[in-house]
């Protein structure tokens, strides 16, 4: 098959601002930070150990600098909101280290910006960003984590003292998997139902100290040991456990909920329901830094395993007398590349969402807000999808060389996994962003009813319209001049494709909509339920087109000719291997004939092996700190082996 | 959609004793062997710790008689090959114990047995049985892993003085990987290209002697750790270098090449090549052993997902006052179902394996045992990445709890990991399948000019034409009797079923052997490699065909009317979420409408309703040991949450 030209070469310097993009100056700046410090992880440590190195090197990067971004500047902080995220996103190689500092800075100390107010900041920002003030973020409990809005720990005010009593009902109320906590952790922000008089106003968090100076537990706090996990054993996980622990009227973070001295309750924000999706509304860059650090451990084990695979050999590769170069196998790069071309792809969807992140924030236009939500949702849901499957790849890729520690795919693998369902359990991402997509359909074609339904979700979610990206009057235009659909090489449209993902976002939405409508029952769960599939198709082709079009639209802002072009068939590669991933929708519906699909098949194999000469510089733009690059198949002992294997081989005599 | 009719119940012992099938006798001694024995795993242990546990353990294996099924009677074996492999299948709690005792008696012992002759057998077999002489099977090198044939490690002989000279002749001939080489291995079998009076004669085993009883390396014998690895850190895996080591002459296992004192080599196999595929061969079991075992696994996963899924709940259940049971979300079924559903399906065409294994091997017919390999080839395959897969979906499933250790999916998924690339890399493996369906179609068809390219495999594997399981007859019939494909209904036909998957095995070889012989090039590398999506197509489709009627003949044999029923909507949720996951190819070439490629996804949603209040009980009757289940979300922790919660809670009050 042919496919549009590929450059024979590009400059790389420039496909790397391109990528470092709006924040390049903040990773040039903790590239530089980071550079000489220690913080290779601990991971062939036992547990304490290994915690305890983390929390020194948490306190190395705290004096660095490089995790100030996010902090009010008249506190101190960078004031950059969108910064902080992607600094978090340059710790790939110690992702114990990496999901700690999100535990304290972003979590505990984003909390207290966020939901407290000045007399928060004054008295706890400071010690938060110099690590004087170790502290968790207590939210999750045993009976309660993706359904938030049921936790059961309770702070109900008592008048007489002008206290808050903190509580432990039962187990199921315990705070669960806590970080920070089973070790370091001498305060928390504790969600919990706020009462006051009798009446309840909602889940509220609270600033509730845990141990004292010594590092003891304070009077009524109880503190286990989540013990062991899969990975991140330098994070020191615990669950709490309350026994009517008091603690001040003002320990109340305030900002969108007070209780005056006597105990009456006042709110900027009318309705329990809505003051709740607010408060966790501001939380949001916490589901953001997820997909970001998603994607920096996705770009080091593609590096790893793009290095290992552009240099190992293995059986001879006949009419030579060498051995076939492993990436030179059709199979090994569709194994790496169409992930390669995905990581991309998101690099830049992750670019806008930071983007829209620090520009929306805070400034009240509640629509935006709600789509800023809703794009969160998606894109962590699909970030850290891609990056479990991505890092299992580069492992089989690497055989049992990807299975051996110091390779540290191993400890990636192992690390990256609770990606998946911490910060939003995936599939209730995906189903709040469908239902986003339904609310909008409802207010564009009338009620949906009997779906009084949707509310079963709908409650919990105050629903955003299918947003549209930046991007929206380029992809217009492109797709307005797409050719026909009987041309030949269509495939290779970029308005052709766009259509495609465009369409396939409509089509699935109506489909839902009218099945929803359709169904026999009025049993909201069971409707809802049986369709469940295709809400979570929605919400994934949904994202999938607003994924597209953020790498369209880098392509746009790219001014060197020879990278465009690169990035134009990575471009392709994406969207052309969403679309065979997806085929059967595609076939099903109607929208490409068999013989086209089998022709985007071909297209797929073609564009691997045009960009797989330039597989590992494409890569290598990234720009993932090289201090995280110690792996040594993929720095240099494999090239080692080899050149010394043909300065002394002979190969076996015959018979 | 309407389905056929599932029974409300059915008889777990029944269902059971149906699984065990032919080597029910074995499980059931197996498990009472082990039963009484402290086999915890200790992945929380230090590595050596870990691996001192692991020697221990194994030495309690050793000692219950659950291990010696696979050896000769004469020698104090029980002489029972399959029972052999059911044996390991065991011990899927502590993968590092199963790795370790895989090591030791399947690939070590069973060695020494395909592979020796008497002497070998008279001197080494009793102690390699009790443990007391613990070794290695050193195959792999840091050079060679999939490619064994090219090995670099030679054995010289010396006919003066009646040694080998086994030796390193640079790092990557470095015996890599090796299991039990690090601490415990005393002697180990070493393969290595035999060479004598400066001729060679193709890779050979020999018995070398790695440690004295003090547990010193030998003399030029250098062993390193390989170090930490994802999982299974209680095997000692090391690298062993040979200085110029000299073992006697009858060191060689002599069974299929033996060395003459004056240096004459003799075989009864002509042919360097026949030869090395011979021995290869004699040592399938342990390929099949790991697909049994990552079966195990599976099972094990699954249950504690499911028994967690069966328990937990959230989010209110609208029109109730309970939180919904994750169990009854459809896309947690969507989630563990089918999958259920292809773990008994691989339960029995790995049942029908080991049933060949036993009764084919050593009986020196030649085209079977060729077909064994084609099956253990491809079953290991598409087991092993259906255990990394499931296991996955598992851990994902249980949230937050399927992270942390105590509940079992970590160790699961970390020591399971590793399946998919050893014993034979999965990508390897089936294209030494496809390799032999094409060489049955060129003996079909005729010669697939310029086909000389299919040697650059062909060299490596003496194809086996498309072997046809035992079920052949009754599916043939099945097949026959399938109604006219307008039929509604016919999507629950096996008949229309096993049609479909036997017509896509025709046709994707059909396909893949046109495409080669239309080729343009003469690149025998560049026409197979471009081509090698299709042929790993090919392999899987063909092994997926015989999958199926393995459960369709398993279904046939049982005898209870209510187990036979709901075996037949699992083998439905099989047999239609597999068309369904590959229904961009069926829809390509035509064998379904689009109309019923949805109706496909209907089915597939209705059968995973159908079966869910069956689950645990399905998953149990696959009769996993007992002590291996300890997960405290899987054994009632979570039932106590909620059982308290139900007792002490109040919902919080509203405002």
């Amino acid at each position: 098959m042919d496919i549009p030209k590929t450059p024979s070469g590009f400059d790389a310097a420039e496909l790397s601002a391109l990528l470092d993009g709006r924040w390049a100056g903040v990773r040039a700046e903790v590239r530089e930070a980071l550079a000489g410090l220690d913080l290779s992880p601990g991971d062939d440590l036992d547990t304490e150990a290994h915690r305890a190195r983390t929390l020194e090197q948490l306190g190395m990067v705290a004096r660095s600098g490089a995790i100030d971004y996010g902090f009010p500047a008249e506190h101190g902080g960078g004031g950059d909101v969108g910064g902080s995220v992607v600094a978090l996103e340059m710790l790939p190689g110690n992702l114990s280290l990496m999901v700690k500092s999100g535990v304290q800075w972003g979590l505990f100390g984003g909390a207290v910006v966020a939901l407290g107010t000045e007399r928060h900041h004054e008295r706890y920002l400071h010690d938060i960003m110099r690590l004087e003030l170790p502290g968790c973020f207590a939210m999750t409990e045993s009976g309660h984590g993706s359904d938030v809005q049921s936790l059961r720990t309770t702070a109900t005010y008592d008048p007489d003292a002008g206290e808050f009593v903190v509580h432990t009902p039962h187990e199921a109320a315990r705070k669960e998997y806590i970080g920070n906590a089973a070790r370091d952790g001498r305060m928390a922000v504790v969600f919990a139902q706020l009462i006051t008089g009798g009446k309840g106003h909602g889940v509220h968090a609270l600033m509730v100290p845990l141990r004292d100076a010594e590092g003891r537990p304070m009077p009524g706090v109880h503190i286990e040991d989540t013990g062991r996990k899969a990975g991140l054993n330098g994070v020191d996980n615990g669950r709490i456990t309350f026994d009517r622990v008091r603690v001040p009227r003002e320990a109340l973070l305030n900002r969108y909920g007070d209780v005056e001295p006597d105990g009456t309750y006042r709110s900027p924000i009318a309705g329990a329901n809505k003051r709740f999706f607010t408060m966790l509304g501001t939380l949001i860059r916490g589901r953001i830094a997820v997909s970001g650090t998603a994607g920096g451990a996705t770009k080091l084990a593609l590096e790893i395993a793009l290095r290992y695979g552009d240099t190992r050999r293995q059986f001879p590769r006949p009419g030579t007398d060498e051995e076939a170069v492993l990436l030179d196998y059709r199979g090994h790069q569709r194994k790496l590349l169409p992930a390669l071309a995905r990581t991309f792809a998101l690099h830049f969807a992750q670019e806008d969402l930071v983007s829209t992140l620090h520009d929306v924030q805070g400034g009240g236009d509640e629509r935006a807000q709600r789509a800023l939500e809703s794009r969160a949702a998606g894109l962590k849901a699909l970030s850290t999808w891609h990056a479990t499957a991505t890092i299992q790849a580069c492992r089989e890729a690497c055989g049992g060389a990807g299975y051996i520690a110091e390779n540290q795919l191993a400890g990636l693998k192992a690390d990256t996994d609770v990606f998946t369902t911490f910060e939003g359990d995936n599939t209730v991402l995906l189903q709040l962003v469908a239902k986003g997509l339904l609310t909008g359909y409802k207010d564009q074609f009338g009620d949906l009813s009997p779906l009084g339904m949707v509310r079963f979700v709908a409650d919990r979610f105050v629903g955003a319209v299918a947003e549209r990206t930046a991007a929206r009057s380029l992809v217009q235009r492109l797709i307005a001049a797409a050719p026909g659909k009987d041309d030949e090489d269509v495939i290779f449209d970029r308005g052709w494709q766009l259509a495609m993902f465009d369409d396939r976002e409509k089509h699935v939405l109506d489909g839902l909509g009218r099945r929803l409508r359709g169904a026999g029952s009025d049993d909201a769960f069971e409707v809802f339920n049986n369709a469940q599939d295709h809400v979570l198709h929605a919400a994934r082709v949904h994202v999938e087109r607003s994924v597209l079009e953020s790498f369209v639209a880098a392509i746009d802002r790219c001014r060197d000719r020879d990278v465009a072009a690169v990035l134009e068939r990575l471009c392709d590669l994406f969207a052309l291997s969403a679309i065979e991933q997806d085929r059967g929708w595609f076939l099903e519906h109607e929208r490409i004939t068999p013989r086209r699909s089998k022709s985007i098949t071909a297209a797929v194999n073609a564009l691997c092996g045009a960009l797989r000469p330039h597989a590992v510089e494409l890569v290598t733009a990234f720009g993932v700190p090289r201090q995280w690059l110690t792996a040594p198949i993929a720095t240099g002992a494999e090239e080692r082996r080899q050149r010394e294997m043909r300065e002394h081989d002979t190969a076996p005599p015959t018979e």
